[in-house]
């Protein structure tokens, strides 16, 4: 008898999103005339860059003759000439050494975060911020490596790291025996950076505790603060201790593109149980080269083009219109006397719902009243209770008018 | 301490291609002057199709506009045109019905026939054909799914089901206890197809002892014999007991750009261990949103181009020059005095080595005296001894001048 992976059974209902977009649909079905906003997922507005337009079409000219045509990509883990220009423009700019063959590229950080777990014992103890993305935990929970629900979101046997005002969102190392440490830098959904000296206390954590961890800097390309590092390799002896996860999603509008890399560095190594140390790095290369083909020539092409001189322009330019899209979110909510967080050096802005007002509370009213959607903080971890994460990257006249609309109904 | 998931290290010795890529590179190091030819792993030589192409360009046009610019694939699963048009040609045409959602779009058959297993419990027994695609076999080994190696290249806990001359290559139903079997019709590596009847055998077994059929359809173009199913749908009650997966890589050349999709029937169930039976399609549904983010609007475009009247004709004309290349492979090897099989509904061609001669001897023989690239049938498992595997997919002047230089050592 075929039997099931019972674990998928211990997921709560509804993946966070998939439950927006079903509250969405049944306001807008219910209102047909309502031109709904959002500001919730996390999707981009803004078109790719011309330079990176150029660059697909040649890619596209590229596949259409047999001279040019690119079949499978050699290995699945990238081509060269993009592996050199991450390690060139990521890493080495910061002072930062990546061999290319400790670059991986894949479709998406989501993919790689979701993914990365397959190389570890299911006896390891996982340990994330609260509130947290919840791709760490759901895909953990379906490897069975957590316990069951434990109430309010939450999971047994994992260890949760409450990141909250009191600790400007950088949560404090955890007193309980953990493992794999998941850690999202400018942080998804609060919008908080760390500092060096925040990031060193983990990676000393890790060394001594032989954890690894799981650094997500999806959105590095957001930091305007030039003292606050962009990866965690930035971090002597990280290389040893860490994975990082990096995406062309935010950086450059590629969330309908697909396309992102993770870092293995070659020093980074687990453990048997009979306590025999295994390189990581050739482990997922071979993951890859089973469970993986590689990702488009024409898509490898785009983002080599993010690299070039004129790509880079053209990203920053839209980069810099988030950014003011979060600017004018942090002033006209403070300014309404709401209480926001993050919005400097990442594109969420995490805001603290009114006294009494719950999260999905707060979600239902902006949807119903002011036909705004955002995010409910607690469908990040308990610790986003009383919380709602906007992002920036809507079309400027499309901000400034939900937040005209937010203004009407917090009269 | 972080511990390794050690079923990795259970896992033989390099995967198949990227050891056969490196037989190569160091053959070509040591002869650089040497023109390989490869007729080994299965990447397609044939530019992609005009109207494709054209669909393409407009794609990216569109994705450099803001008013058409598209984001996340909302769901992950594709988009309602490619998944229409996929039910349309690929199923309805054939009396097939398949809903648009128990169809989801992904990056490729590797990473779906990869992924699958994640839906089920740890205790199933995975059954396969000998000799077998290894990404079948070598993901289950990764999952925890099988026992260690056993010798000759298999593992402990998996039915083999030899697939020989004697039965055409159509495995026998096992005798013992399976519960997720892997098919793959047209066959990779032999070429074999199942006729209706033969399908039926299966579906029957499947339904009786409550088995999950996981059919590997991506080879279902190469078909030319009228009788032969091309989905396992087309056998009544299969959509109880079957997962189908298809590819655009060898039916229109996708194999740089990267699509395919997955059939999961709503009807298709497993169970838990008490007993409880539990739908799988919205399980891979939730899968996908977890861990995946969709396929490129540009190349979902590219796929929804291949079912329009114009892409059909093209993509025929690339399938019908790869079959010459099988017909001219079949005929110039039997007049060598080799035995051959496959060729006729599939892109593949299995030939018997010369008496003594075993695979990866032949393997080495055809490249350093040929500077022609095969498959090892050895590497496909111990059944597959005796055997090397041909692909159709080269370039004809390229297949006739291999053809050529195997006359010329075999005399």
């Amino acid at each position: 008898m075929i039997t099931v992976n019972e674990n998928f059974l211990k997921l709560q209902a509804g993946y966070l999103f998939p439950e927006i977009g079903k509250r969405r649909r049944a306001f807008q079905q219910a209102h047909p005339d309502a031109k709904i906003i959002s500001m919730g997922i996390g999707d981009v507005t803004q078109p790719i860059a011309p330079a990176v337009i150029e660059a697909m079409h040649k890619a596209v000219d590229e596949m259409g003759k047999k001279e040019t045509f690119h079949g499978y990509d050699d290995g699945g883990i990238g081509y060269a000439f993009l592996r050199e220009a991450i390690t060139k423009n990521d890493f080495r700019s910061r002072g930062v050494s990546i061999d290319i063959d400790e670059i991986f590229v894949s479709d998406g950080a989501k993919s790689d975060t979701a993914n990365i777990q397959e190389l570890f014992g299911l006896d390891n103890i996982i340990a994330v911020a609260d509130p947290v993305y919840p791709v760490y935990v759901d895909t953990n929970v379906m490897a069975g490596r957590t316990g069951a629900v434990a109430g309010q979101g939450t999971y047994l046997k994992i260890v949760y790291m409450p990141a909250t005002a009191d600790n400007n969102f950088v949560p404090e190392l955890p007193k309980e025996k953990a493992d794999m440490i998941y850690l999202c830098f400018p942080n998804n959904p609060t919008g908080a950076v760390a500092t060096k000296e925040q990031l060193k206390k983990w990676v000393d954590y890790a060394k001594e505790n032989k954890a690894v961890i799981l650094f997500d800097a999806a959105y590095e390309a957001y930091i305007s603060d030039s003292q606050i590092p962009h990866s965690i390799y930035e971090i002597e002896g990280a290389k040893e201790v860490a994975i990082e996860f990096r995406s062309f999603s935010k950086t450059a509008g590629f969330t309908g593109l697909r396309c992102a890399f993770t870092v293995v560095p070659k020093e980074l190594r687990a453990f048997t149980r009979a306590g025999q140390s295994v390189a990581l790095n050739p482990l997922w290369n071979r993951r890859l080269c089973t469970k993986f083909n590689g990702v488009s020539y024409v898509t490898q092409s785009a983002a080599a083009a993010v690299y070039a001189d004129e790509g880079k322009k053209q990203i920053r330019k839209t980069i810099d219109i988030y950014m003011n899209n979060a600017k004018v979110i942090r002033e006209s909510l403070t300014t309404l006397g709401y209480k926001v967080y993050g919005g400097i050096n990442a594109p969420y802005i995490w805001v603290k719902t009114p006294e009494g007002v719950g999260s999905w509370q707060f979600f239902d009213l902006l949807l119903n009243k002011a036909h705004v959607v955002t995010t409910p903080g607690a469908g990040f971890g308990p610790a986003g209770e009383g919380y709602v994460r906007l992002t920036a990257f809507g079309n400027p006249p499309d901000v400034v008018e939900a937040l005209g609309r937010i203004k009407a109904i917090s009269k």
